[in-house]
């Protein structure tokens, strides 16, 4: 087994990556592999306590956050990212993949020189939401931004297997993001999913609100990759606008700022458990490796949870455990479904 | 002119909207009538100050917020909500309707009823956002839940046209919601809309995601109806968990209690300014009528705003002013972009 960290991703790289990968190595066993300029590495792993554990592998080339995804995994071949990924498919299903890379690039290099779980038609991005009611997995969250029925029926499987092994919920209630409660409400796709399932999907609650996944209906969200991926947008922008606004209205009077600073305690604590950092990132689920897509501003206590997320992967084997899932589905719903 | 009401829809119904009739009667000139059940009416009209510019006019039958939309306004033909529509009708560009009973018999009654202004191909629901930069309006906030492109660009000549008459923007600046900035990114449907608004949407932006909303990118936000209304819930639902979660946070703790207790004023101006009511509803918008939703939970503050919008958008001419809009847009936007 070996978790493996392209050490060249993200706005700061490879501080964060090598320091994440240092810090996780304290509790997370077996082998982490650092894929980058070793020049660039080495000198931040000197007289690192877990530094015997923490292998590097060297990869000249990196891949920019503004290049083009799909032509630069092709082009550079000796990016850190995509050595990371080919190294991720020599190991199988024992290999993880750790990046803060753009999302575009992590889903090219792994569609690419990793591929897809045998029976699964298209990996999906499964973003965990640090809900208050608990974590909530949502997919897709951008990887496919036009989807078939037979699409989303793979989500709620790989969405209810991924909170299982990756988050600990042992029966997962997996909702179809909706725009009402009623199963013929929606639009063309999400009329069409519903039936297929409430038949093939375990854990089915029926189709969720938008409003509903904030009060804790589900412990899955299923949706196509355009829905996933605005609302996930929307929410950070409507979080840092109205934070924003409260700081305002506090610090405009002096009973205000008085008030703000004495619930300071109670709003950073709030903060931190909505920080993208407790997580860690997304998951491309789906393809034949855990791969773990930090986020790109990921300091190194992020990092760090990314590397542990990606051992729990490895550890409980999600690729398997996704592959039987899938093999589980009757063949129809991808024929009957294909339109 | 006249302002018609139905004094039957919503919770509260008949009271807050009677009572938000005759608050908005001090304020905006013009008759106001109120359709429903006289006996249930009257009373609650007994000694107003503006009760002489309000007229009753008498419908005996109802819409509950449960009844399938389309069957219910076809049966109930002497419904509040069906005798309201049909009055505005008679009235034409004059008149406005104004409802706080469920969206969907508001908008059948509305399309059966009124019917749509010509070269329109789809009325849209537009929701006044209230956000800290200024208000947006989002449409298609649920009416058309599958749309072709040349729907995305008559929305965006609608959205202007309303910003300009009902918010009194005079150039408003209309973005596509879509999951990234450049032209080439997005789903088939905003792929294929994004040159057709570049060429025939005026103040047309480009795309905006979902966190450029609510820092304030564009006055008007263009989506199709199910993402817009999955966008809407979700802002719905995380704003009061976030809230609830404030709350919480601060009455955890002595310090937090008392600082809680000092940033109420402050608090509760921001909760005041995210209120529903203070916009009123949402606009049909598309229709030969100006016709308000008005929430259903809607309290007499709240219907008198909706009516006041409702006058805004009879005095700045609305409908005549949708109509040249479309009439201006070429006959190829709606052949080319037919698929």
């Amino acid at each position: 087994m070996a978790l493996v960290v392209d050490a060249m991703g993200g706005d700061d790289a490879p501080r964060s990556p090598v320091r994440g990968a240092l810090q996780a190595a304290a509790d997370v066993p077996g082998p982490i592999e650092l894929v980058g300029l070793p020049t660039a590495i080495e000198p931040l792993l000197q007289g690192a306590a877990s530094g015997e554990r923490i292998r590097v592998v060297a990869a000249t080339e990196q891949i920019g956050m503004d290049e083009h995804p799909v032509e630069a995994v092709r082009k550079k071949r000796d990016a850190s990212l995509v050595v990371a990924a080919r190294r991720v498919k020599e190991l199988g299903a024992e290999g993880a993949l750790v990046s803060a890379g753009s999302t575009g690039a992590v889903l090219a290099a792994s569609l690419l020189h990793i591929g897809r779980i045998p029976g699964v038609e298209r990996p999906a991005i499964a973003i965990v939401l640090p809900l208050f009611t608990g974590p909530v997995v949502l997919l897709d969250g951008g990887a496919n931004v036009d989807c078939r029925p037979s699409h989303l029926v793979q989500f709620g499987v790989l969405g209810r297997v991924f909170a299982r092994v990756v988050l600990g919920i042992p029966e997962a209630r997996v909702g179809l993001l909706n725009i009402g409660e009623e199963e013929t409400k929606g639009n063309e796709l999400t009329i069409a999913v519903h039936p297929l399932m409430r038949r093939h999907v375990p854990g089915f609650v029926g189709n969720v609100e938008g409003k509903d996944v904030f009060a804790g209906a589900c412990d899955v969200v299923v949706c196509d990759g355009f829905v996933g991926n605005v609302l996930l947008k929307s929410i950070e922008g409507f979080a840092a606008a109205l934070l924003g606004e409260i700081k305002r209205a506090a610090a405009a009077s002096v009973k205000g700022k008085l008030g703000g600073w004495l619930l300071k305690g109670a709003l950073s604590s709030l903060r931190a458990r909505l920080d993208y950092r407790s997580y860690g990132g997304a998951f491309l689920i789906g393809v034949r490796g855990v791969v773990v897509v930090a986020h790109g501003r990921s300091d190194e206590v992020a990092m760090a949870n990314a590397v542990r997320l990606a051992h729990r992967g490895v550890r409980g084997d999600l690729v398997a455990s996704i592959g039987e899932a899938i093999q589980r589905l009757p063949e129809e719903v991808s024929s009957h479904a294909g339109s």
